[in-house]
This record gives C-alpha cells, structure tokens and sequence, in this order.
C-alpha cells in the first residue's frame, strides 16, 4: 500500500533524453517520454490496443509510437494517431501522470490528478545554485522496500557498523551529543549538534579548522519517501547552532526513495558540496565516496528484505534508537488512513 | 488450454541425432528418440519409476534406457527391460504420443492416439524439392504464448515499426495494396496484391527486374499453430494474379509455432529460396537476414506477454487491423469447443 | 516435514573461521559462528531488532554483533548488549541451537535442546585416526531433496547407468552377489558379498592381488540422514566374511544429507583411504573421482527433483530394487509419527 496523492521522483532529469525511459513506479509499469519541445511526460507502459511496453517505441512529433503497430499517445494519455485508420475510438487511451521537472529532478504524481498541486513538490532548488552547492547524483536499484532505507536514513546507530569501513568512525563517539528531534509539517526531522568539540580529521584536512567547532546532522523526512540532509561545522561560537550555518564545512544531500514495489525501490541520492563548490575534484571525490557508503546501506537493507519476506515483521523487538522509526510510520499510517477515507467519502 | 488433437511440429529432423532429445510441448515434457533403425518416437520424458527425465539416458537396442536405473522404454511407452528382474508390471509404462517424420520436421500428436490421421499433416513438400526450393531452417524460444505470434504473422501492419531497421521499409507504401483475406477449410488466408507497382530496390537488385510488378503477400494460418507465407512478383500481366506464379522473384516461409506452455513457444522457421534456388550465397543471406527479422518478433512478443501476464487482456482495444485476429481467434475457440465436446461424450 | 529431534551435519569444522558462517538448515536460516575462544555455536540467522542476517555482523568479545545496529548475541541466543542502551529486554533474544564440534563435523539439533543427548551423534572417530584412514572431505549442494540423495546411496542398482563414465563398469556383474539387508536400531543396513570372486583391476592396480577376493560393499542408513559406506576386499578366505576386515583393500565414506528445504540439502562427503592412509597421492586421487561420482548423482537428483515438484509421487510404479527405500521411508514415517505424538502429548 503507498500514499498515492503525493510527488514522487520518477527520474533525474539527465536520465532522460530523446528514448523513452521505462521504470516502475509504486507498482505500474511508467514510460517517460519528452515531447518534441523538450517537455517531460509519463503514461502507462503499455500500449492500449496488444498490451506492448510503449517504452519499445520512439518519440513522434504528436506523441510516443508504439514499436509494435504504430498508435501514437499524447503526454496526456491519448491516442492521438491509428495507422491506417482515421478513426480512433474514444477508449483508446492509457492512464497518464502529472509530471513536472525541477531542480534536476522529474517529479511524478501516482494519486488524483486533481490533487497534483505543484506547490507540494519539495524545495531543492540549491540544486541549481552551482555556485553554492555543487551537485552530483546517481541512481541505485534497491531490492528492499523504501520503508527500510527510510529506517536507515533516519536511525544513525547504524554508521559505526554498516559502514565501518568507510564513514563509520568510532561507534559510541556520537552517543552524547545533543539530539532534538521533531515532528514538522510535513514529516519528521532530527538535529544532532555536537557543540564547541573537536574536529574530525577529515574535516580538519577538507576546510583546515583551527579550534574547537559547533556541529550538525540534520535529517529530515519529507513524507513519504524523501531525506534532505544538512551537515557540517563552523567554528564554536560563531552562530551556527542559533541559526547562521553559512561558511565553514557543510554538505547537503538529497536522498529520494521512490517506491518500485511494495519490497523494492529506486534510491535517487545528489551530494551537494556547500563548502568549496569552486572544486570539482571535491566535490567528485565526496560524491564518489557518498556512493560507496549507499551500497553499503543497499547490501543491508536488501538482505533485511529477505528476512521480512520471509518471517514478516510481528518477531522483532523494538530498542531505543527505533523511536523516529515509530514515529514515521505513524505518521505514514495516518496519510494512508486518510487516503482511504477520502477515497470512501468520494 | 491447448487443441490437443493436431499436428505440432515437435523438432527438425536434424534436430534429433543418435542422442535423446528433451522438449516440452503444450505443457508435457516429452523426450524424442530414434531407435536403432532410425525412426522417431516421443515419449513422457518422466521414469515412471522414480520420474527421472528419460533424456538423461541413451537408446538402446530395445528402446530408450533411463540413465538411473536402467529401466528400458519402447516407442509406444512401453517398459520391456527392467534389469535384475524378469517380471514387468502391467503398470510400468509412460505415455506416448504418435510421430511422423516428414519434409524435414517431426510432427507430433498429443491428442487421442486414435484420431492421428497422417493425412492431416500439413504439406510441405516443397521442402524436399531443392530444385526449386532452396530451404533452410532453425528455432527460436520464445517466452511468449504462441498465439502473440500467429498474431504478429498474420498482421503485417507491424512491419513498419517493429522491422523498420530491417525490412520495415516505409510504413505506409503498403497501405494501399489490394487485400483478400478469406476463412479456408483449415484456417485463414490472407493475401495482399500490389499489381503494376514499381519493384522494391532490393527486388530489382535480387532479381533484375526492369519494369513494373505485380506482387503479392500470402500468409496462411493453417490452425491452430502453423502460418506459412509465399511472397512474390512477376513482371506486370504475366499471370501471377491468376494463378501462374511461376517465375519470377519468389520465395516461401514455413512458420510453425508449437506451444511449449500456456506463454511460451518453440518457433520452427524455414525460408525457401524460389528465384535462385541454385545460388547458396543468395539461400544463406537470405535466411540469416529473415532470422534477425524474427528475433525482432521475438523481442516484442516477449514484451507483450509480459504486460498480458500482469494486466491480463480486458481492457485492450481492438482497431481495424485486428479483424483477422478476432477471425482466428473464433476459429480456435470453436476448436477448443468441439474438442470439449466430444471429450464429454466419449 | 522433518524429523527435529536428530543431529544435523551443519558444517565441516574448517569451513567455520573467524568470520560468521550462513547456512539454510531444516528449513531454517541459521549463522554458525566461533566464539573468541574458538567454540563453535549457532543461531537464528535474523536479529531479533529488525530482522536483518547476523551472518553480516562479526565476532566480537561478547559474541556475535549484528552488522546493522551492533546489537551483541551469545552463543544461546541471548542479546548480551545494545549500543546506546543500559537495560535489555526480556524479548531481546534469537532461537539458539545446540553444536557439537566432532570427527571434523559440526554437528547441530534443530529440534528441542532438552533432547540434544551428545551420545547420539554419529560415530565418525576414524577422522580422527590419520594412521589408518585418510580422510579427505568436501561439500555439494544438491537442488534436491536429502531423501531422494539416501534412495541414491541405498540403492546401488544405478552405478551402471549413473556413473558409466566413472566407477559403473558393467551393469551385470554385481547381479549375482550376496545380499544381506537387516533393519538396525537406527535405520538401515545392507551388504554385499562377493565371495572368492576376481578382483576388478582398479583393486590389483591399487592393492596389488595376486589371486581371488572376498569383497564387501556395506551402506548403512543412519535415520534420517547419513549414510556410512565401507567398501573393501581381501585375500578370499582371510575372514573378512566372518568379521576380520583389517588389512586388504579398503575404503570407507561419510555421506552426510542435510536438508536445507524439503527439496534441496547439503551433501558433506568424506572419503577415507583405509588401505594405504600414507599415501597421499593415492587419498588425493580417490577423494577427487569420488567427487566427480557424486556430481554425476547430483545432476540426476536434481532432475528428478524438478519432475516431482512437477508431477507428484502417485504415479511411480515400484519394481523390485526399491525395498531397501520403501523400507527406510517406513522407518521415517515411524520417526515423524513419534515427533508429531511427543509434541502433541507435551
């Protein structure tokens, strides 16, 4: 079950040029297309007429051809054209979905069209501030439920142990700093400060600090299914924790995990170097180590998924760390009891 | 669901050597054999002793031996050879299904032994007529139900698209070919005529044509599982419309598509060069050229059959060009019909 | 189904090293693993938290640490330690298996700990007997169940057509030896006699006779899953009938089935050069072909597997070579009926 009536990231938008792109999205085969302006669409994956993947066919100037006969479809769904044929039959359409490009990201809407208010896709236009933040991305294929890499994302216990031998560092070196966790409008999102402490070594080789520093991890879901992540340091005492985090070391990242099936899906991920978005080597090499450290999250949720597969979920046995997990998922249950209800009243 | 009582092609002849030969065919793995004296049989490729597949044995004088325990199996199905032990129980068979070799196939019945009339095999004597007809043959697996292929023969409006980078040519240079489709006794047929046209360039460069053509397309579904095609042109008025399709540039496809399970296929395919049947290089090119043609079919129908699996087929939506499936379709189900039929009253 | 109350072969001592080992047993994913002293232990391959494989985790003082969230678990199971966390709760354990390491073998009850009587484990001490038998040992995975691998073993009628190519020799000649098969306390025994018969010329080669043999092949059928081969020959008359087997040419193997599904096991297979133990090369070379054998049984098991998953047992016809199975498969009927009664009665 998914909330549906929400924005999902279907692709980056470099994923998609002049061939149509198949992927599956919150269970439906989806092919997305750009229309002979550039414009971004999806529909079904499946072609009205014998069912064929419309991702086998190519961009026309009215719409996507099938590959197969020939019928081409509208960004909205509809047959536009029947070889041979003038007539085309008012049944001959496939679902379509709001979609809409921003920020290097090509936002899909799965719920009621109606409802695909633009105004709820969320905010990450830093991604188009080159000269701040220095983006890069990728995509992984996760063989695991967006729920469990949400659960990794948001509980950080686990950096000591899945990724010991890249990011971890010291296990219990993170256990008395100051944690404040809240509930926002639109999710959860925890911040970690470790005030006036000293440096790591890798921040002090990355940016060069003298002294002690202030610093953060901030995480924050965006319901359903997406983590913006703010970390990083300043010198102590120069603001940060009272809200000016500008200068010093700092880095964003977007972690997107949108729903393949109810056990798999696609971890869109972007580093964003915020401290010297000037170079690239950095900025590269962050992201390349970024990356690392994601398959190793994916190695593990992938083999938890198994588990779950197989024994279901009413065994395991909850420990302190798991109250942001509680808390997300009732705030997930309350959006689908709400989807449900909606749904019934309409 | 399968019309069990027919013909299927079961393998080429080439196929099957001194070694046995596993195939599953409409549902039932079935092993082939030739006995000492060369002549085919097919049999349940399951021991009925312990149910090890009998294609892991070998033939031996008496018949074919189970590479387990020795158990020895005639081409009726018949265990006569079980060693340490004289006695045979009356229970100790396998079932066995009438085979017929002929024109370079092995046809297979799987139906009730007793309605196997040879006559019913469908001709393809040409095959042994390399004076004429310069054959060539092989065999493609496809995941896909049979009837996507039959399907994909007997509507050519696909050659455009699925085919465009091989012989697709334009789409719609055929549209206006004169069409006669007509139920046979066994079947549909259709056949296009393109009379006084100008000749294709790769016609003109195979043959010499120096002037106007009249062409035609004929594709004959023999039910339930056999399409075969002859393609042709003679110089305009020469007689070809009327019957006289000697001469010329021609050639014939044998398309013979065996169920292998409900969505899956064997496809057995010969072409027959008739314009020079002498000239190997033109045979073999040819062939080679037909056979990348056919795995684009395959491509496609794998694809197909895998969004049938998942939506199944209700809400597909029939356009012009499927009036010779919709044909087929009730000719099958009438099959299927009568063989019910008479099943209950047997 | 299977039998619980018995101990399982679950892993040759020298696969477990320092790393956690992941194995399927009885269904059951189960993490063997060494505590820093050495001791081996095993338990459920799931951590109670959420769910994921231990056997990513490693050892560390205390026991074995969950590679996701570092939750600690000792040898019974028990969660002895949680990052970040003082108190444990009650709840915070996974199953726990008795091991016993022994003879080379690991050894592990899946059924009730209360029943792990150590005294019935399988005697296997001559591993530990280099002087005498040389023993070399290896491990297959067979797609297949452990019962069809037992039929194989206890049923020798299938040397000359399973294994032609490598120890099978003539089909016939073993007809007319003495055979004796005797229900024991714990399962089944056979063996054959060829009394005063000449030596095969693989034993002159490796033994060197002079004149005529008194040659035994015993398998014995420990319930549920092991089988003990001891196979030889001596001097005719030189009272190995009557009991004296030392001396002559002489081997014995250790088949250890272990179900890892109802239709797939672990094969652990130990070969043992009884009649020249300080011969390496020669331990060597019958270890390697004894290997090679038991692929050619693996590949034939493995098909007969896929035929049953696909047809069932009804329909198999049983001859005369089968009483040695009906007999055992009795034999485990009874078992599984007294498991089924002491659970119900406890």
């Amino acid at each position: 079950m998914f909330v549906r009536n929400s924005w999902y990231i279907a692709a980056w938008g470099d994923e998609l040029g002049q061939a149509p792109l198949a992927r599956r999205i919150l269970g439906e085969p989806v092919v997305l297309f750009r229309d002979k302006s550039g414009k971004a669409a999806a529909i079904a994956d499946r072609c009205c007429h014998r069912g064929t993947p419309l991702s086998l066919g190519e961009v026309v100037e009215s719409g996507l051809q099938c590959g197969y006969h020939g019928m081409v479809f509208d960004g909205a769904g509809r047959c536009v054209q029947i070889p041979g044929q003038d007539k085309i039959p008012a049944s001959a359409f496939v679902p379509a979905y709001p979609v809409i490009e921003r920020d290097h990201f090509i936002w899909i809407w799965m719920g009621e069209a109606a409802k695909a208010d633009p105004a709820r896709i969320i905010d990450a236009s830093y991604h188009d501030d080159a000269g701040h933040w220095a983006e890069r991305h990728d995509r992984l294929h996760i063989a695991g439920s967006y729920l469990l890499m949400i659960d990794n994302l948001m509980d950080l216990t686990h950096l000591g142990y899945v990724h010991r031998r890249t990011i971890g560092g010291n296990p219990s070196q993170h256990v008395n700093a100051k944690m404040e966790t809240a509930r926002t409008q639109t999710g959860v999102r925890f911040t970690r400060w470790m005030l006036n402490s000293p440096p790591p070594p890798t921040y002090v080789k990355a940016y060069g600090f003298k002294g002690r520093i202030d610093r953060w991890q901030e995480f924050e879901w965006v319901a359903p299914s997406n983590v913006l992540q703010w970390t990083g340091a300043k010198d102590a005492g120069t603001g940060a924790y009272e809200g000016n985090r500008a200068g010093g070391f700092q880095f964003k990242v977007f972690h997107g995990l949108t729903p393949e099936t109810e056990t798999s899906c696609h971890y869109y991920f972007a580093t964003a170097n915020g401290w010297a978005p000037e170079n690239d080597a950095a900025s590269d090499l962050f992201f390349r180590e970024s990356r690392e450290t994601f398959r190793e999250d994916k190695n593990v949720v992938e083999q938890q998924q198994a588990r779950l597969d197989e024994f279901g979920e009413d065994w395991l046995v909850n420990i302190v760390s798991d109250g942001t997990r509680v808390q997300m998922r009732r705030v997930l249950d309350g959006m689908l009891a709400d989807e449900r209800r909606t749904m019934a009243a309409e």
